[in-house]
C-alpha cells in the first residue's frame, strides 16, 4: 500500500494563509468577523469542532493517490458516498501484473501462506489463459481474487475524513483499512493538526 | 440474479392514491395547485421530467432485494452513491454457498468453461482449507474470486434510479448490470409508467 | 404550522410487517440471516443503532407536508441536504394570503406586537402596489418579510430524521424549527418506536 | 454582488501542474496511463466530458466568497446540496447595514422604486424599534425583507458547478442568480478553460 497526497485545497487571497485558516475564516463569515482570522486559529477551530459546527471543515478537500490496495479494502472504502473515487478499470486494463495483498495471518502460517501463493498463482494463470482464449478482460477477470492489487485516485473533504477516520482507525475495523486510515491521518495531521 | 421489490413509498392520504400523484402533488405544491391532483396525472409528470423538474421524483423511494450478483458487479452498483446499500458481510458469513456468476462468454466456449469451473472449484477448497489452518473469514476471503455471489438490499429514489437506468441500460454498460438495470426497469416501470 | 405525514416507505412481501421488521430485514441480510426476521425486532433494531450501524435506517423515507413556516425557518430547514423539498414558489405564486409567523416573544410584548403588526400589513401594502405597477412577483417579493409564510412538501430518510431530531430538537436550536421538529419526532416516533 | 475567489484544489505533486492536469491523471489512473499526463491535457479532458465520465471534475474544488446577495437569491443557491455553504447568521448578527438587492425592473420604475425604498427603510426601523424593546435578533429579523443582503463561503466541486452553470446561466434563471452564476462561469474558466 502505498499512498501519497496529490492535492489539497490551497487559499489564493493575502487574509488566508493555509488550511485552518480557510475554516476559521468560513466561521467568522457567519459571525461577521472575518477580520479577525489568524489571531487565533488553534482555539477558534478546536471551539468550532467542539460546537460540532462541522461544515466549515468542507470547505477544504483533499485528493490522495492509493496505490497497492485488495478488491476486498476498495469495497469498503468505496461504501463512503461523501467521497469522489478513480479507481483502475479491469473492465479495460489487463492485469499483468500479479501484485496481491497478502493478510499478515496468512503471511505468518506457513501452510496457510503456500495455499494462498499457490491459489494466486493458478488464478493469474487461469486469467492468462482465458484472455488467450479470445475472453474479454471484462469477463476474464470474473476469475481474479479478492486479494489483487488496484490503484486508485480519492478525494475527501475534511468533514468526511474526520467521520472516515472515526470509523476505520478503531479496533474493530479491519487490518487492511485501517492501515490505510492510519497513513491517511498522519497525512492529515500535518495540514490540519488542530482538527485530526 | 433474482431481483425482488421489498417495499415502496406508499401515500397514506386520501388525496392521493398512488406514487405518480405524489409526484403530482409535491409538485402542484410549488404553484399552490395541490387540489387539482389526481385529474390528469400522466400529463403533469410528463411535463415536469421534461422541463427536468426531477427533484419531485426523490420523493418515491423503492427498496429492491438483490441476490446472486457477482463481486465485480457490486462494485459497480456501489460507484451509485445517491442510494442506501446492506450488503451481505464476507468478513462475517463464511461462505459455504460455492455460487458464481459466470459469463456467457465463457459458457459458451468449452475451453474457458472448463477452466474457469476449476478455478471456482480450486479458489473454494483454498478458502475451505484456509478456514480449516484457523484464518478468519474476513482473511480467507482473499482468496475467492471475483465471480462469486452476493446479496443486498439496496434503496434508491425515483430520481437517482432514471440516472442509473440511464447509464446501465446502455449498451456500454457491462452485460451483468445491464440485466440488473432491465430488471429494476420492468418492475419500476409497473409503478411509475409515466415516469420511465 | 402544520404537518402531515404524506408517505411512508410500505413493505410489499409477507415476509415483512412493517418498517423496523425492513430495518431488520435489511441488518440480517448483512449476516445471512433474514429467515429470523420478525421474532425480536425491537431488540434487533436498538442493538443495530447502539452499534452505529445506521445505514439500515436509511432503507425508511418520510413524506411529510409542511404548511406554514416562516421563510426564517425554512432557511434552515432546507440546510439538511439529505432531504428532498418542493416549495412553495415565490417566483411564480403571487401571495394574497397574507399569513405570516409571529414569535411568542413578540407576540407577548404589546409595544413589539404593534410594531410587528404594522410592519406586515405596510409590506404586504408595498407588494400589491408593486405587482399593480407591474412589477413580476419574482421581483416584488423582495419586500416581503422572513416572517412571511410557505408550505412544503419534505422527504427524508429515517437515518437523516435522528440526525436532524438530535440538532433540531436541542435547547440551542430555535423555537419555529424547534416545534417543527417536535411536530416530526411524535409521528416518526408512532411507526418506529425503537429508532426514535 | 461581490464574487471573490478563496481557494482551490492545488496540486502538489511535479507530474501534475494544474487543475486540468490533475482531472487528466485521475482519468488516467482508470486506464492505468498516468505517465501520459500532461501531453495533450486539453483533448483528453474534453473527450472525458464528451462520454459524460463527469466524476473526474470532483477532484477540482472551488471556494468562493460571496458578498451581497439578497435572502431570495440565497434560498436559490443553497437548494444546490452538492456544495458547502457557511453563511451569515441572522440570528447571532444584528443587520446595521441596511444593505439591500433592488431588482432593476423596480429600478427602473419610478414609482416602484418610490414604494421600494419606504418599505426597505420601514423595516429596518421596525427592527430596531423591536431590538430596542428587548427582542432577540433571531426573532426581530422575522420583520427584515427578502431584499436584505447576506454574505457567504460557498464551496463546490467542479462537476456541480458544471451542473450549476448549466441551470442557472439559463435565460429561464431569475436575474439575481444569473449574475451570480455568470461571475462563477468567468472565474472557473480562467483555471479549467477545457471545462468550462
Amino acid at each position: 500500500m502505498k499512498i501519497r497526497l496529490l492535492a489539497i485545497t490551497q487559499p489564493l487571497v493575502p487574509d488566508i494563509q493555509n488550511c485552518e485558516q480557510l475554516i476559521e475564516y468560513a466561521g467568522r463569515k457567519c459571525t461577521n468577523t472575518c477580520s479577525k482570522t489568524g489571531k487565533d486559529t488553534a482555539r477558534f477551530v478546536r471551539q468550532r469542532i467542539d460546537e460540532s459546527h462541522l461544515t466549515l471543515l468542507e470547505h477544504i478537500q483533499f485528493t490522495f493517490e492509493i496505490d497497492g490496495i485488495s478488491r476486498a479494502c476498495l469495497a469498503q472504502l468505496t461504501r463512503h458516498r461523501i467521497a469522489s473515487f478513480s479507481v483502475q478499470s479491469q473492465r479495460y486494463v489487463k492485469q499483468n501484473n500479479q501484485a496481491v495483498v497478502m493478510p499478515e495471518s496468512i503471511k505468518n502460517n506457513p501452510f496457510a501462506n503456500m495455499i494462498f501463493e499457490h491459489l494466486i498463482e493458478y488464478c493469474f494463470s487461469a486469467y492468462t489463459k482465458l484472455l488467450d482464449a479470445g475472453i474479454l478482460p471484462e469477463d476474464a477477470r470474473f476469475v481474479l481474487p479478492m486479494a489483487i492489487c488496484t490503484d486508485l485516485i480519492m478525494s475527501m473533504n475534511l468533514r468526511e475524513i474526520l467521520h472516515f477516520l472515526e470509523l476505520r482507525t478503531s479496533e474493530k475495523s479491519q487490518w487492511e483499512i485501517r492501515e490505510l486510515a492510519n497513513q491517511i491521518k498522519e497525512i492529515v495531521h500535518s495540514y490540519c493538526p488542530n482538527v485530526i
